[in-house]
C-alpha cells in the first residue's frame, strides 16, 4: 500500500491540505488554528488501521478527531493526518439482555442515548455537548451533570476495539460484569486524549430507564447559602444531577434560550434532579431535603416542557456566554467541601482584577465551571489579564487540593497547569507509558502527554 | 544502608528463613508451599521504600503480603523477602465532609467497615474474606455481594501511594470526584497483584450507610428456574446482593455454621438483599418482584438475627466445602445471559465426570464461584481429573464469552487460561508496562504476568 488514496478510494472522504475547512483544524472554542496536509474520513477499522499504518510507515503526525467539541486545543493538529471518525456511527449490536450496547466511536452522543431509551434502556453518561461522539467522550473520560449519581464515562465502558499506533488492533474487555484478568489496560485508553491509540469501535454498559424523575430548583439569597447548601443536599440524598447556577448568570441563560428561569428574586440557585421508581419516593426525599435546607424558596417542574426548559437553559450557559463575549473556561475540580471556598475566592479575585467571571457548574462533584470574560479588551491586555488570573485560580485550587481538569481534559490549553499538578514523577510514568505504545510519537503528538 | 536489620530494628519485625511460619508461605487454600529468605513486618511507608530499595540493589524477590487470603497462590513466594504488610493498619484520616477515610492498606477489610459505620458512612465493597487488607482488596479489585448495586473494590479508591520498583514513592490521585488529568495510573495498579508497586496507603470513597435494608430469600422447584429468573430480578429492580445457591449448597452451609437456612424444601434460592432510605419502597419493590417472579416461593428475614444468619450461611460456604474435602475454587465470570448455559453445562460435566460441583455465587453479576470437590481420590486421580474438568469448563466459559477470573486475580494458579482468554497482543501491552515498572522483574514476580 503506497498512497493514502488507495486506501480511501472515495473522493469525498480524502480532502487535501487546501480544501480542509477551517473548522477543522480547531477545537471547539474556535480561537486557535492548526495545519495539516490531509483530512481522512474513514468507515471502517480496517480503513483506520491501514491509515495508521501508513502514517507510521511515513511519519505523519495523526490528529483523531470525534466532533472537534472539545475546549482544550486537543484537535487543533500539526501537520499531518486528520483522522476524522465521524462516519463510524453505526449501531453494531444492542443486546438488551447483558444490558450493552456495541457501537462505532463515532457515534454521537445524542443518537446514541436516543437510540437505547427507545429501548427503555438508559446511557447515564451526560456531558453538555450531546454533539460530541462517544469515542470523544471516552478519550475524555466525560463527566457532565448526572455523574453525581451515575458516575463518568469510565464507569460504562465494558469494552473498545483500539488501533494502535503501529496499526495493530487491540480488543480489550467484554460484555462480563467483573474482570480480573490482568492490567487494566482498558483505563488507559480512557481520558487518555487520543495520545495511546485509536478508539475505533466500544461496548457501552447500560442500564434501566429511570421510571419517574423529577426536576426542582432551591432558590436562596445569598451565594453562600447556596454553596453551603450543597453539603446539605448530599448528606441528605443522592441527587441524580446537582448544579449550581448564580442568578446573573441564569439571566444569560434566559435570554440566549428565550426561557424563563423561575425564581426571579432569589440569589442563586441549586438545580436538582432526582430520579427513581416512583414519584411518591422522589417526592418524600424532595420535602425532606427542603426540611433539611431552613430557608429557601423551591420551584418544582411539573411537566415535560418546565423541565426541559430549565435543563436548556443550564445547558446552554456556555453558549450563552459565548454570544455576548469571548470567554476563556475553567475546569476545575476540588473536593467537594472546599467548593465554597473556591467560589469565595474568585469573587474576590473578581473585584480585585475587575475581571468577570461567571460561575456555574456540577457542584455535586466539586466540579466548577468559570468562565473568564474578555470583554472589550484587546488582545494584549486580554493576554495578560488572562495569565495573571489563571495564576492566581490555579494556585488556589491546588492550595484546595483540586486539579486543574475535572472533565474537559489537558489538550494544549491547560499544559501548564496540569505540569503544575501533578507531580513529575507520575508524569514521567506516563511519558514511558506513551513512549511504549506510541514509540515514533504520532499520535495526537500536540497534547499535553509529550510536552515536559 | 547496607543490611535489612538496619531498616527494620525491631527483632520481632524481622524474620529468617527457618523461623518463617508455613502459614506464610502459601495462599488461602494452604495447598502449595513456596520458599523465602526472609520475612519483614514493616510499620511505615518510609520501612517499605527503604526494603524495596534494598531489594532492588540486591536483586531480592519481594512477594507483598496482606492477609494472605487469596485463592490463586499469589501469595505462594519463590525465595527473596516476603513483604507482610498487616502492621500497617492504622487509619490516618477519616473525612466526613468529602466522604473519604484514609488507611495504612494494611488494615483489614472489616476493621475498615466497622470504623466507618461507627460515623454512619459505609464502604461498600464487601468480598466473603472481611479478614483480608484494604491492599489486598485493591490489588486484587475484590468484588464480592453488594457489587451489582454498588460495584467494585475500583470503583471506591479514590488516591494511592504506592512505592515502585525502585524504592521510589508515588502518590496518585485526590479527594476529588472527578479527575481528568493525564493517564490513569491509578487504575494501572488497581487489580495489578503486586506486580507493579506496593501500595502502602490510599484514600477511599465512602457513601451515606443506607438507612435501611432488608434480606429475603426466594426459593424454586428446580435450578433452572432459579437461574432463568435471575433476569427478571435484574430488569425489575437493583438489587444490593444477589446470590443464587443450591439446596444441597446450602445444607453443607448449615451443617458448618449450625444455622438453619430457610424454606427446606426448595432445590435452589436466590437470596436477595435490598437497601434504601426506607422500608416502604423497598417492600413495595419486593412484592413487585415476586408477582413478577410468578411462582416460587419465600422467606423474608424478620430482624437482624435472621438476616445475620442468612448471610452467615453464605459467607461460609466455601468454608463449610473444605470442611468436608480438598476443593479447587473457580471464579469464572460469564456475560449474565449465560449463566444458565454455564450453570447447566457444569450438571452435565458433574454426571459425565463424576466430579462433584457445588455452585453458588454472585449471581447478580454473572459470577459463578464453583468448587470441585475432590472426595477421596488420590493425588494422581485428582489432578488428572481436575485437569479434564478444568479444560472443560474454562473452555466452555471462553465459548460462552467469559473470563477466567471475575474477582480472585490470575495469580500462579489461572495463568494458562489467562493466557488462553487474553490475546497475546494483550499480554504483550501489560508485560511492557510491568518491564517499564519493574524493569529487574522483582515484585511478585511469581505471577502471571512475567509468564509467557
Ligand atoms: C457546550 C459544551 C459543554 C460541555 N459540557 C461538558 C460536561 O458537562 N462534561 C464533560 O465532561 N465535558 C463537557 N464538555 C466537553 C466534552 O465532553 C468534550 O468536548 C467531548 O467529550 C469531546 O467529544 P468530541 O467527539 O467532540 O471529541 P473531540 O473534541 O473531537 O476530541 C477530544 C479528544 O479526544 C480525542 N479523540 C476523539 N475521538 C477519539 C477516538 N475515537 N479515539 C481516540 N481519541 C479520540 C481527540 O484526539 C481529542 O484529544 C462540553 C463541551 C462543550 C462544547
Ligand atoms: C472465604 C473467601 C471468600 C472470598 N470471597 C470473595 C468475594 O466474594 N469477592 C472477591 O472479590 N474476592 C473474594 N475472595 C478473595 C479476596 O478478595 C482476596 O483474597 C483478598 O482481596 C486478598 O486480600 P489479602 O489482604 O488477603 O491479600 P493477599 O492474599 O495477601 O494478596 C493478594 C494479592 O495482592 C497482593 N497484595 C496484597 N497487598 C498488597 C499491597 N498493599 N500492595 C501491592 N500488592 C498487594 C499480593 O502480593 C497478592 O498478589 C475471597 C477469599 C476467601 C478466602
Amino acid at each position: 500500500m503506497n498512497k493514502l488514496t488507495d486506501i480511501i478510494t472515495d473522493p469525498k472522504r480524502i480532502i487535501a491540505k487546501n480544501a480542509i475547512p477551517p473548522s477543522h483544524l480547531t477545537d471547539g472554542l474556535k480561537l486557535k488554528y492548526g495545519y495539516a496536509d490531509i483530512l481522512v474520513y474513514p468507515k471502517t477499522t480496517a480503513e483506520v488501521a491501514a491509515i495508521v499504518k501508513y502514517a507510521n510507515t511515513n511519519n505523519l503526525n495523526i490528529t483523531t478527531r470525534g466532533a472537534g467539541t472539545n475546549l482544550v486545543g486537543s484537535t487543533i493538529p500539526n501537520g499531518g493526518i486528520i483522522l476524522d471518525l465521524s462516519l463510524m456511527n453505526h449501531i453494531v449490536e444492542l443486546d438488551k439482555q447483558t444490558f450493552t450496547v456495541t457501537v462505532q466511536s463515532g457515534i454521537l452522543l445524542q443518537d446514541l442515548q436516543q437510540f437505547v431509551e427507545k429501548h427503555d434502556l438508559f446511557y447515564p453518561p451526560d456531558p453538555g455537548a450531546k454533539n460530541a461522539t462517544i469515542g470523544g467522550n471516552i478519550s475524555t473520560n466525560a463527566g457532565g451533570m448526572r455523574a453525581v449519581k451515575y458516575g463518568v464515562t469510565r464507569d460504562y465502558v465494558q469494552a473498545i476495539e483500539v488501533v494502535m499506533a503501529n496499526g495493530s488492533v487491540l480488543n480489550i474487555g467484554s460484555k462480563n460484569v467483573k474482570d480480573n484478568t490482568g492490567l487494566a489496560l482498558k483505563h488507559l485508553f480512557i481520558g487518555s486524549e487520543g495520545t495511546l491509540g485509536i478508539i475505533t469501535q466500544c461496548t457501552l454498559k447500560l442500564i434501566a430507564k429511570p421510571k419517574v424523575s423529577q426536576t426542582f430548583i432551591v432558590g436562596f439569597n445569598t451565594i453562600e447559602q447556596a454553596i453551603s447548601s450543597i453539603t446539605t443536599v448530599l448528606h441528605t440524598l443522592t441527587p441524580t444531577a446537582l448544579e449550581f447556577v448564580e442568578r446573573k448568570v441564569a439571566q444569560w441563560g434566559e435570554r440566549y434560550s428565550g426561557f424563563k428561569f423561575p425564581l426571579p428574586n432569589s440569589q442563586a440557585y441549586l438545580i436538582i434532579m432526582l430520579d427513581g421508581s416512583d414519584l411518591q419516593t422522589i417526592e418524600q426525599l424532595r420535602k425532606l431535603l427542603l426540611t433539611n435546607l431552613g430557608d429557601c424558596d423551591y420551584f418544582v417542574a411539573e411537566d415535560n416542557n418546565q423541565t426541559n426548559q430549565i435543563w436548556t437553559i443550564r445547558g446552554s450557559l456556555v453558549r450563552a456566554v459565548e454570544a455576548i463575549t469571548e470567554q476563556d473556561p475553567i475546569d476545575i475540580v476540588v473536593p467537594i467541601n472546599r467548593i465554597s471556598d473556591f467560589i469565595n475566592f474568585t469573587k474576590q479575585l473578581e473585584t480585585q482584577t475587575h475581571m468577570r467571571m461567571l460561575a456555574f457548574g456540577h457542584a455535586g462533584d466539586g466540579n466548577i465551571h468559570l468562565c473568564i470574560l474578555r470583554d472589550n479588551r484587546d488582545d494584549k491586555q486580554w493576554q495578560s489579564d488572562l495569565q495573571n488570573v489563571h495564576q492566581a485560580l490555579y494556585q488556589k485550587c491546588l492550595e484546595l487540593g483540586g486539579l486543574p481538569s475535572a472533565e474537559h481534559g489537558i489538550g494544549t490549553a491547560k499544559v501548564s497547569y496540569y505540569n503544575a499538578a501533578i507531580p513529575e514523577a507520575n508524569r514521567q510514568l506516563m511519558r514511558t507509558i506513551k513512549q511504549q505504545f506510541d514509540p515514533k510519537n504520532l499520535l495526537n503528538n500536540q497534547v499535553y502527554m509529550t510536552v515536559v
